[in-house]
């Protein structure tokens, strides 16, 4: 199925208002779905919608949140999302943080009681179009195993840098810190298949194949995948996103880092509240010339771009260009959405009551 | 051989001042690199004081640098280096960062026109001893080749953050961004012995499991190893570190840094000035109290170290703890050398006419 842009973020704006979002909340998440979604990105788009949705129906979102700064200085602060989608708490945090880095080079903001905030390259791409360096990460609900442990303790920690470029479009670093991200075990069960070594670990921490390990109770290893090949640096990395996000906001970190799905329940005794990110920006201009920056940055690009291929016919992909690529083929030919996911927002305009989403071709008004 | 620390300070004190380094910049300079050894970082202590003479004697590093301040807002600045060690322009672009973090929160610095910096850990922790969260980065001498590249572009590109604890010490990940560190092949090559799959690629980019293959113009392989593990986010890592810390500050980056080994030159048409680095500092009260920031860290480290083991014998390691302990019996027991680095530090002392180091138990005043 493919769905013209527009009709997409026409329906996903009605599912979040029919949850009670205020209108430009509800615009707000829906861009942020949808730009994942045209980014190709389609594992943070809206085949998460119905997952935010459940987490509302249970009580642990706040549709209708009063985001606000609970501690600041000049360049940093902490927000309270209020219990939020973090789609709505994130950008507020990275407006805050652009306005600090417009009157004094940089600004910082750590949020806690948040939720989900989609795609980090969202975030940190509202930076590049002031012509500032984005940066934005998030904890998330612990599926995998720090080196050495078989349990598990972090969430894929994602990690995006983002940079403004001249001629070229902006250079996009937007990773999970695991080896291999939980939906690609998905898609290699449903399809029956075994996955390589070095992406999750059994329950007892050994070694496996199987698609299905955490699904069952195993997890997934840290970029790296083992100690020899410096798991204990895709361990750090995620530590530090955990500790950014988590720790110094005030939210919770580690195992006690809230799921994201409502079918498990958040541990016991949280040492902080919700889920938490951390956002910044750092203004160009406050290191160099804007266009020297930009000139140097295509130079940068060109050169990687043309780098000697071990296969004549696969180039180096400079971060953030698939992406791009990919958004332009999208709005004009329209978000392709697997079967899966169609059925599910089908299920889910008739649970709340919405107008059914139509794909390409089909009458707007049947 | 095993040196007290002091011996070993005084001894690389006087190396540092017989090619012209000012007391002060010589005594920051055998701080960092000493801190190194103290840390068993010993690819990055004294055994680099050779490799810094010889930059020194071919005249590509200027002994008695005034660095300055070329740009700059309330929170980020560029500093020219002026061609000095990194040893020591490092340190005086992480005082800059720390007062302007005092003043505003946050304070970042770019840096180029620089040399080789030590340890990234030295100067991140340099903002751990404010109570506040350091930053460190550096591009180095192009030994990795991007993912689908069988070209060296990309230095081992270090990554640090640090952070304050209460009880236990600070968390320091500090980390190249490659898979493996090229002195680990060299210590395989010495040994005779093969390497592990997905640590470097043969000079055509084909996988290799010989220790001499990047000694032989081949590449090492960046964090992930491989496209299926995720060597794509080693090198979105990799590539961060090169656009903060060279295309930022107006240093050069990718192919184009210069080696720091004397006998390589570096290319013509260089895009900047000598190598680059980034630091930055965030105080943790810009973001909540220190005592309950402190309180969290500690509890996330007790429950880190309390994880669910796949071997029982071996627990999982906080990022900087065996740094952080060996430290402790470095101090007391004084700091081992391998041979290779004895002799050589006996040879450049020659050399430059400095008395000799001396071992544990040897008589000082021979």
């Amino acid at each position: 199925m493919t769905i013209p842009e527009q009709r997409l973020r026409a329906f996903t704006h009605s599912i979040f208002k029919s949850i009670g979002c205020p209108d430009a909340d509800a615009a707000l998440a829906t861009d942020v779905l949808v730009t994942a979604d045209l980014r190709g990105v389609d594992s943070h788009g809206v085949a998460r919608l119905s997952g935010y949705v459940r987490l509302w129906e249970t009580g642990r979102l706040n549709a209708a949140p009063q985001p606000r700064v609970v501690h600041e200085t000049p360049t940093t602060a902490t927000v309270d999302g209020d219990g939020g989608l973090g789609l709505v708490v994130a950008p507020y945090a990275m407006d805050i943080a652009i306005e600090k880095a417009k009157q004094y080079g940089s600004g910082w903001v750590a949020i806690r009681h948040s939720n989900h905030f989609g795609i980090a390259g969202y975030h940190a791409l509202k930076a590049v179009a002031q012509d500032m360096i984005g940066y934005a990460l998030t904890n998330a609900s612990p599926l995998v195993a720090p080196t050495f442990s078989a349990e598990r303790l972090l969430g894929t920690n994602p990690i995006c840098y983002a940079f403004p470029a001249g001629k070229y479009p902006p250079v996009v670093v937007d990773m999970a810190t695991s080896a291999a991200a939980n939906g690609k075990l998905e898609v290699a069960a449903r399809a029956g298949k075994t996955i390589p070594e070095g992406w999750a670990l059994t329950t007892h921490g050994h070694p496996t194949t199987d698609a299905a390990a955490v699904k069952n109770g195993g997890a997934l290893l840290p970029l790296g995948s083992d100690r020899s090949h410096g798991s204990h640096k895709g361990f750090g990395l995620s530590a530090t996103v955990d500790i950014l996000s988590g720790v110094l906001s005030g939210a919770n970190y580690g195992p006690w880092v809230p799921p994201f799905v409502a079918y498990l329940q958040p541990l016991a005794d949280q040492p902080g509240e919700g889920i938490g990110h951390f956002v910044g920006a750092m203004r160009v201009d406050g290191f160099r010339p804007v266009a020297d920056f930009k000139a140097n940055m295509d130079q940068w690009i060109a050169r990687f771009k043309d780098a000697k291929r071990v296969d004549e016919r696969q180039p180096v992909i400079i971060p953030g260009e698939p992406e791009y690529e990919a958004t332009h083929v999208y709005r004009e030919k329209g978000i392709p959405l697997v079967e899966a996911v169609w059925d599910d927002l089908q299920q889910l305009a008739a649970k709340l009551g919405v107008a059914p989403l139509m794909a390409e071709g089909m009458a707007q008004n049947r």
